[in-house]
């Protein structure tokens, strides 16, 4: 048997997911079968199967990649500018951008058809509640930082600011940016948090 | 043949689609069967297939008339309290507690699932302009009562307004009230509201 490197697994699952993505987005999620993504893979089904046995598996690693790649993410942000307003406007910029993007779809429809799956929902509770950590410590530099001055506990800020945020990326997948006026309802989000942070007679954007 | 009434036929849709109704709040819209519908409808086969042809006709109905009833909610709302500030704060505490119904979370899934479906994306936007322009002659009457001085156009409140509490719902379905802590979340859109209404500093919940 061929010794086996690391570097030589984490290239094949790369290899693998990069497929299974690419599927997902462009079948959806329920309608992707693993025969669709051997044959993109370049692999053979036996490779495919020795890294992951089921759909199922493959979507479950991509989030675990997104969460890991969104917490960087958001710790640049917090990094990067000096004021951590702008790194809002930085973010809700790029939601505006980018939310519309076949693969955030199929995410949803995981989850949203995946609604009478126990395990789907307990992953999905995980996650949504690691998004409110993540974006809880951008909120807690902007008061550490002394630019905010919250009316409301930042718990609930950050709540409301993720809810709106996917709702967009949600709207704006399964209808259009367009549509749904993305830029007006970024401003009206802006609008809640200058209020709900206490920065609205800031000179902000 | 028998004279079929127009009563009859009424009363024939209505068996078939609480039926309908019932089965994709149990089982979801994707893995409902027209035999699973058959079955609980109390008909016979070829009875419901001459009222309906799939379970995508029989969707489509429940939503006609979810929207037909919806409007008329709405409408209720605008007669019913002398201050609109109140008919809001009304809605927002039915959507605090009716949001979790499985109903909901399978209209969600028939949209998340089909987004490769243009049909269905095409009805989407239509219900959501509809949506809109529902709760927009709630906002402008408010306007016209002499309560509201928007600081946005009522159009992008309205949206706005739609994405906050679709989003509330949504995640109710999927996880749980508790735990997306919508009390919290309804106060903050609350919040929003008094500010882009310009009733910030008017005597209201």
């Amino acid at each position: 048997m061929p010794k086996v490197t690391e570097a030589h697994v984490a290239e094949r699952r790369k290899q693998i997911l990069a497929a299974a993505q690419d599927v997902f987005s462009t079948k959806g999620f329920e309608p992707a079968t693993m025969q669709d993504i051997v044959k993109i893979s370049g692999m053979s089904r036996g490779g495919v199967y020795q890294y992951f046995g089921s759909t199922e598996a493959m979507m479950r690693a991509l989030l675990e990649q997104n969460t890991k790649e969104f917490s960087d993410y958001v710790q640049s942000l917090i990094q990067k500018n000096g004021i951590i307003w702008d790194s809002l406007v930085e973010y809700l910029n790029s939601v505006s951008k980018e939310a519309n993007t076949p693969f955030s779809i199929a995410v949803y429809e995981y989850f949203v058809s995946g609604w009478h799956n126990e395990e789907r929902k307990a992953y999905l509770a995980k996650r949504y509640l690691n998004g409110q950590s993540v974006f809880l410590q951008l909120f807690k530099e902007g008061v550490r930082r002394g630019e905010f001055f919250p009316c409301q506990p930042l718990e609930v800020i950050t709540r409301f600011f993720i809810n709106v945020t996917d709702g967009i990326a949600l709207e704006a997948s399964l209808l259009n940016h367009q549509l749904i006026d993305t830029s007006n309802q970024i401003d009206s989000l802006k609008l809640y948090l200058k209020t709900a942070l206490g920065i609205d007679k800031m000179n902000v954007e």
